[in-house]
């Protein structure tokens, strides 16, 4: 499939509106994905007005395609639903812990790639903001989830105004492992990992961050173990109070 | 895309095997899926042989798809080799947490739900099982996974050999929500469950199950609460034992 093969993320994004049929459509069909017990635990809260991209924005880190893009989808774990219904029909719901959580996780997340492949196959672009899960707190007062819903993903969409070159991806053979998982030696980290390395790009990032190595990029800049710390314990926090650590 | 609107999940396989150069184009092309930082925070371990194929089975309640299937593949969450390349590179990882664990998984099941696009794209079937996050702890035992490995998600694939009905979904409309998360009223779940109730395959359902109402084989039966709560426990202990509670 070339909309996969040739995918890259769009972070700019023309002015047109995506007609209201056309993201139905598309939701609809990705919610064709497979689904724990056929239960569907996620909801999808679509974001088009202006204000609300611009609450939006600073729980995203005021990266520009939230506001820019015209339509922002926030897709969420949600057992709300399902024990609703179980509650309005004599039956008493068990879904307040940790495994309904990553159950109902689980199904937002298939069904969000699964929506991405739609909208790319339509012409759409996309982009997927990995900040959901930084700031679940903010995302969940803003759009006001109720308990047994959470926030897991957050995608920009809108008809791509830009064409940026298809970045790069380890070698396949170094992410598959023949029947059992076989440890990484050292030689085999540098095979692995030599691709990545030699990209001008990646010389010029660590330089402009004034690092040794493009390791030291993510560990010491990008992704540091101080902020991971702090936001796993942001993400534990709402966890519990959306109910789900029972 | 025909192949995402007319899926089901294939139980039934042919015994024809899947050319080994072919999974590996699929798996390939599915790692193009969107990745935090593009740091590709997952492995796969492809299960052909039988023996390790007999071995899985009780991890997934012995359902005859892990043994029927020419191929089971399991998708992780990894960032060992992620932090293994950090610290050849004088770099220190901090990625031990509850939220690199979610950031992990939420890269592996995007790839997991771009396999199953391609790989039913290219006349495959496909089975999720739902399985594997109950029994993490002789999963990880089995393919031997290192710490910092977490196996999400699980898929047998194969030729099909049956072409079951279509599953009912929800209407499209009951999971969608306008800028904010409208709660739902008792009418509200009346009207967005009413078709799937009245399917005769779930009055069977109920009366095989010696039940008063569709959501009771849910709750009493299918998705009990102790079991919830007995595989919440499995779920801590064994992300603790792989290194990602700290």
């Amino acid at each position: 499939m070339d909309s996969i093969k040739n995918r890259r993320s769009i972070r700019k994004y023309k002015q047109d509106e995506i007609p209201a049929s056309l993201l139905n459509d598309l939701l609809e069909e990705a919610f064709r994905a497979s689904t724990m017990g056929n239960m569907q635990l996620y909801s999808v809260v679509v974001t088009r007005d202006k204000q609300m991209k611009e609450k939006l924005a600073p729980a995203h880190f005021n990266q520009p395609m939230v506001t820019g893009a015209p339509v922002v989808l926030t897709f969420c774990a949600d057992f709300n639903r399902f024990s609703k219904w179980c509650r309005a029909r004599k039956a008493e719901p068990g879904y307040d812990n940790p495994i309904s959580f990553l159950n109902a996780a689980t199904d937002a997340l298939l069904v969000t790639q699964n929506f991405c492949t739609l909208a790319e196959e339509h012409g759409l672009g996309i982009c997927y903001l990995g900040t959901t899960i930084y700031n679940p707190d903010q995302i969940v007062e803003i759009l006001q989830l109720p308990e047994l819903v959470m926030p897991v993903a957050t995608i920009t969409v809108g008809y791509p105004d830009e064409c940026p070159s298809q970045v790069d991806r380890l070698p396949v053979q170094g992410l598959l492992h023949d029947e059992v998982y076989h440890d990484y030696s050292v030689e085999d980290i540098d095979r692995i990992y030599a691709y990545k390395e030699s990209l001008p790009e990646n010389h010029r990032f660590i330089e402009e961050n004034q690092k040794e190595t493009l390791a030291q990029v993510f560990t010491d800049v990008r992704y540091k173990k101080a902020d991971n710390e702090y936001m796993s314990g942001i993400l534990k926090a709402t966890l519990k109070k959306q109910g789900f650590e029972k």
